[in-house]
């Protein structure tokens, strides 16, 4: 697996459970996975000569996330070692442009959207939808990063003389769509084929951070939801995705369900899945990139509820360990090893039962209280 | 954790997921803990430096096995290193005349038993009580080994003139208790006493080696299982354990519920926990140990069955995953990267659910199949 962050570090339980060799390609020996994995190779993802070395001697390469270069990913195909996902499939997870001509190819619900070289095509955009507008760099982006909402002109024409293009990165313009709420599928599928679909969850997200996930999605009607399970699986198929695949929708208020983003590997949005699913995001994208059957993607209990523990003002989580636990023998605690930096995330915490309110109250609180937001 | 076998193994995915840090001391680098922790330090369990030196720097000493010599474990406590459980309490699971003699003097129920010197004290105990009878070497033995049962006194005399007492060792002769099941009772207990129970097992040994455990115990009255879940409470809290305790029981045919014996850590009959209960048996002994709240013990459906992986006749455990992930999505395998040799514990595989029937078959085709006694 290249890159070493919580995603990679939480790939590690199950591959372990499974007897299955898990390397890693760390940037340092202290990144997240690199503390906690035992064969780990140290070297940056955009270092041709290092992730081909990695990949010495392995059976199939995947990833913690999507910054590989291409090129990279081709000779690793010319040296014969199996890419999962596919390079061709990775772009649309690497590339917003890439996905958004690709999801039009197949007529997938998405919030309208132009390619922009000059502040003037924004303007027209926005003109002709509403603003404000969206405005996102094609490539490089997570968490946020990468993504302006744009009230005017004005600030559309700031903003394209303040940030440069890295090669090959365009300006993506999207309408602002307001939405009721945001949902995310997952699946997992296998090079043979073999698909399975999560339930769909609600997200929230906070400055493009997700901060809370509520599994399955409240109030969201069992056709609603097993569309979304088809779009999603349908998306995979097309575009030849193997290992997890995330897809980020709008519920938008006037009805429409549009898809926001993809990611090709497990996604925060599936963390729940280690405590409250048969078989976890992180078990089952190991089992798709080897081409193993897949394990029941199903809940385990009625509700799951995960909230992000983002860094606060407390640089010492372990302060608040024994309060946290001692107030909820049901929660389930995962820290990342993360050096404490305001707004990263830095761990999560699950509940899983019955009653939605009651396990809101308890994640919220201790996500809060790990953070220190809460003191009491 | 002194012992680098499956338990250390299992204990590896709790303490990344909480961030805290796990070291291990191996006897070599291919142990089955040893090839997947990040932390490991090479070393014999009985040898004095090794184990000092691997202590080093950690808050807390804790152990996969019983077999550390107790000076080792009074040195380490010379040394200012907390030992969990205590040295005092681990004599209990580390010598089986220890364990009577204390049983004993807090009433709590066992078969009858004496320590034999000769031949002819067997042969007084047996035709007092009846043949067969069980004789057990007071220290040393695991998975069976270390215990005999004898039909008469000819067996006796040929077995004590084959078999040298090691130091401090003696012959431990026991009634044999014809049972109609075994039990398992696990409690975990910190050092600031916080103590929880999960629920009574049903465990089956074949030749001494754990094969098969149902969680709960089907058939246990509530009553019965409330007092057995007592019993290793008060075990627990008369031995001073810290850490997961496991009470072994039979449940004799004439209505006794007697303690077979006891480990210190976590054990095989609470496999299941990982895939059955809020919090897993590994988890809690972390959290004992290291003097954290505990966190729940229940189980999370209504039955979990968990059948062990000894090895057979196939090498290759990996040449029958896909067969038995692909007929069973809710199937949970665990493989502890062995060596496969015959009646090694190799592996295990869990299934949570409703309908106990069910889960029996699944559970035992799967364990088949993966050692190579079912074909189809």
């Amino acid at each position: 697996m290249i890159g070493a962050g919580q995603l990679a570090r939480m790939s590690v339980a199950p591959a372990q459970a499974l007897g299955i060799g898990l390397r890693i390609l760390a940037a340092s020996d202290d990144e997240s996975a690199a503390q906690v994995a035992r064969d780990v190779r140290i070297g940056s993802h955009d270092d041709m000569a290092a992730v081909v070395a990695a990949a010495e001697g392995v059976a199939v390469v995947t990833f913690d996330h999507e910054h590989v270069p291409p090129a990279i990913l081709r000779e690793l195909r010319a040296h014969g070692v199996a890419v999962r996902p596919d390079p061709a499939a990775l772009a649309h997870a690497q590339d917003k442009v890439t996905l958004r001509r690709a999801l039009a190819a197949i007529d997938v619900p998405q919030p309208d959207w132009i390619v922009a070289s000059a502040a003037s095509d924004v303007s027209t955009f926005g003109d002709s939808h509403r603003w404000p507008v969206v405005m996102k760099l094609s490539r490089g982006g997570y968490d946020g990063r990468g993504v302006w909402v744009m009230d005017d002109i004005e600030a559309v024409t700031a903003l394209m003389a303040t940030v440069a293009l890295v090669p090959g990165a365009e300006w993506l313009v999207e309408e602002f769509v307001p939405f009721e709420r945001e949902l995310a599928a997952q699946v997992a599928r296998s090079p043979h084929g073999q698909a399975v679909a999560y339930p769909i969850v609600q997200t929230t997200q906070v400055n493009g951070i997700c901060v809370e996930v509520i599994a399955p999605a409240p109030d969201l009607s069992p056709a609603d939801a097993a569309a979304a399970q088809q779009l999603a699986l349908r998306i995979a198929g097309e575009f030849g995705v193997t290992g997890m695949l995330a897809v980020e929708l709008f519920q938008a208020t006037d009805g429409r369900v549009l898809v926001n983003e993809l990611a090709m590997r497990p996604h925060n949005s599936g963390h729940w899945t280690i405590d409250g699913a048969v078989t976890s995001q992180f078990e089952n994208h190991l089992r798709a990139v080897l081409d193993l059957p897949l394990g029941s993607p199903h809940a385990t209990s009625r509700y799951a509820v995960m909230v992000n523990v983002l860094g606060g003002d407390h640089p010492d989580l372990y302060a608040a360990f024994k309060h946290v636990m001692a107030r909820d023998p049901g929660l389930h605690v995962h820290l990342y090893g993360k050096v404490v930096r305001p707004g990263r995330k830095v761990g999560h915490v699950t509940v899983v039962g019955n009653d939605l309110e009651d396990l809101l109250e308890r994640a919220r609180h201790a996500a809060g209280y790990l953070t220190g937001t809460i003191t009491e």
